[in-house]
């Protein structure tokens, strides 16, 4: 029986490159991997698998029965719906310790870093298992992604030393030039329905049995969104009415400026300004040097929701 | 501000050392650790530490506002009342994913092997860190007993592999005879109280809403018992009555047999039954092979109370 291997709910290029460098891995250690992958791949991801000759790994939403590993999330709400009759063997990830539980031992590689393929670029080390070139560049991609070339604030040391490591491999000299060209493809948002923008890098998280989701959309100016943010706000309240949620956030990242532009639909917008100690006007706000929503964002919400 | 590192409530030799060599380690990455216990040193460890030349590590068992790294165990049941409190900056563990959380990112080292200082031997490997001849003698000891001297379905290669190794930096050559000597200590049950042995190496669960405790004595035969299971019984009794506890399962495990006497104490004793398919005789039943709580009894309860 194949173990599947596959990232959170919306996958990210984090999420997809993940899946398959680790089934990669781990079929070269003996066991039979396949990746896979919940959702839609967004176009950046896209750009990355093509640019590299990889195929996306296949859609698969329910795993009952099924041996898996998970790579890049450890939340029930990230999760396929039938996660309790899988067989958890392990999970590979750089976010905070979520609410998924298994009935037996597993094997966890967790850091506190910017993305989880420099953790599977780090257990190709430790396994002392050669990286193919391609295989390389993609898991550079999904760094540099992560990691806002370097500029997130999750970025760690050990992440800017797998990406100097992986363009070796990979034959790549400029890779930050890559990284830019990967970010102005990730910034064209003029073709894209609103529902595809908010929900194309979106996460929904349970903080105090209040379901909160908060997309993100990364581009190289954000003047890109004058014209379509009242579409955007319009979305994400009947996004927020079909899951009932709480609130749906969007951080429209300027990866340039380095900020975040803030939207916000709640039932308690105070709540959201009184976690970040802002002020929203027309539901929106400027937040200088927010890059990151797993370490500047989601912790606030949770203390608030706590 | 140091930060702690501390085992499970009640600690065993694999708490008390992981703790001790884990500082050790983080100590010499540049971290100011400390270790710590939540309660009593049990008989089997203070033999350990006297053995080597250790002191036992500090007690404390509030950690509000406090850093801390968590060894041998992930379960709130497990934990300080006010882990909530604390920041968990890493877990070392080989325990199924238990039911606490973060609200922030951090580093988690789990394996699904036989030890946490197996794991904690591992981490020293990884960072090129030389362990030190006693320290290794205390790890090797916590090996042995989490695998009962290699006994336990539990373990794994890597276990034994890291206990050749520490035997080696330790200088012990028959190292299986201290693992006897150490089992011969822990099979003094004479000089305790029921209470002390019912408690002496026992984990309350949260199954389904439901608490369940589970205690192990692992002794070289099981005749030491003859004379007091009824005061063992009395005792499961009153033990379960004060914490509003379902069940509470006592195993007295047979090193030499290599198999379990199972003792119960339970509102739907049924469902134990049901759980490994057994038929209960005065409370009690002899289970052929079973030597793992972790691996042969925890699974069938969660699937039972799931």
């Amino acid at each position: 029986m194949a173990t599947y291997i596959f990232g959170h709910t919306i996958p990210d290029t984090d999420s997809i490159v993940g899946a398959i460098s680790l089934s990669y891995l781990k079929n070269h250690l003996g066991e039979d991997c396949v990746p896979a992958r919940q959702g839609e791949v967004n176009p950046e991801t896209k750009w990355v698998l093509e640019k590299f000759g990889f195929e996306a790994p296949q859609l698969k939403t329910s795993y009952a029965g099924e041996h898996v590993y998970l790579i890049d999330f450890m939340e029930r709400s990230q999760s396929p719906e039938d996660i309790d009759d899988a067989t958890i063997l392990g999970i590979v990830d750089h976010h905070k310790l979520g609410d998924l539980t298994t009935k037996t031992p597993l094997e966890m590689w967790v850091r506190p870093i910017g993305c989880s393929n420099t953790i599977v670029k780090q257990m190709f080390d430790y396994y002392k298992v050669d990286i193919p070139k391609d295989l390389a560049g993609m898991m550079l991609c999904a760094i540099l992604s992560d990691t806002v070339i370097f500029k997130s604030p999750t970025c760690t040391k050990e992440d800017t030393k797998a990406c100097k490591e992986l363009a070796d491999i990979a034959g790549i000299e400029d890779y930050k030039t890559v990284g830019m060209e990967m970010f102005i493809v990730k910034s064209d948002v003029l073709n894209a329905t609103p529902r595809e923008l908010v929900t194309r890098d979106f996460k929904d998280f349970n903080m105090g049995g209040n379901s909160i989701g908060v997309g993100q959309l990364e581009v190289v100016d954000l003047s890109v969104f004058d014209k379509m943010k009242a579409d955007l706000f319009e979305d994400m309240k009947k996004l927020k009415e079909e899951g009932g949620r709480h609130s749906v956030l969007l951080m429209l990242t300027d990866i340039m400026k380095v900020g975040t532009q803030l939207l916000v639909v709640s039932d308690e917008p105070e709540k959201i300004e009184h976690a970040f100690n802002i002020k929203l006007e027309n539901g929106e706000v400027w937040l200088d040097g927010v890059m990151s929503r797993k370490k500047q964002i989601i912790p606030f919400l949770e203390k608030q929701f706590a």
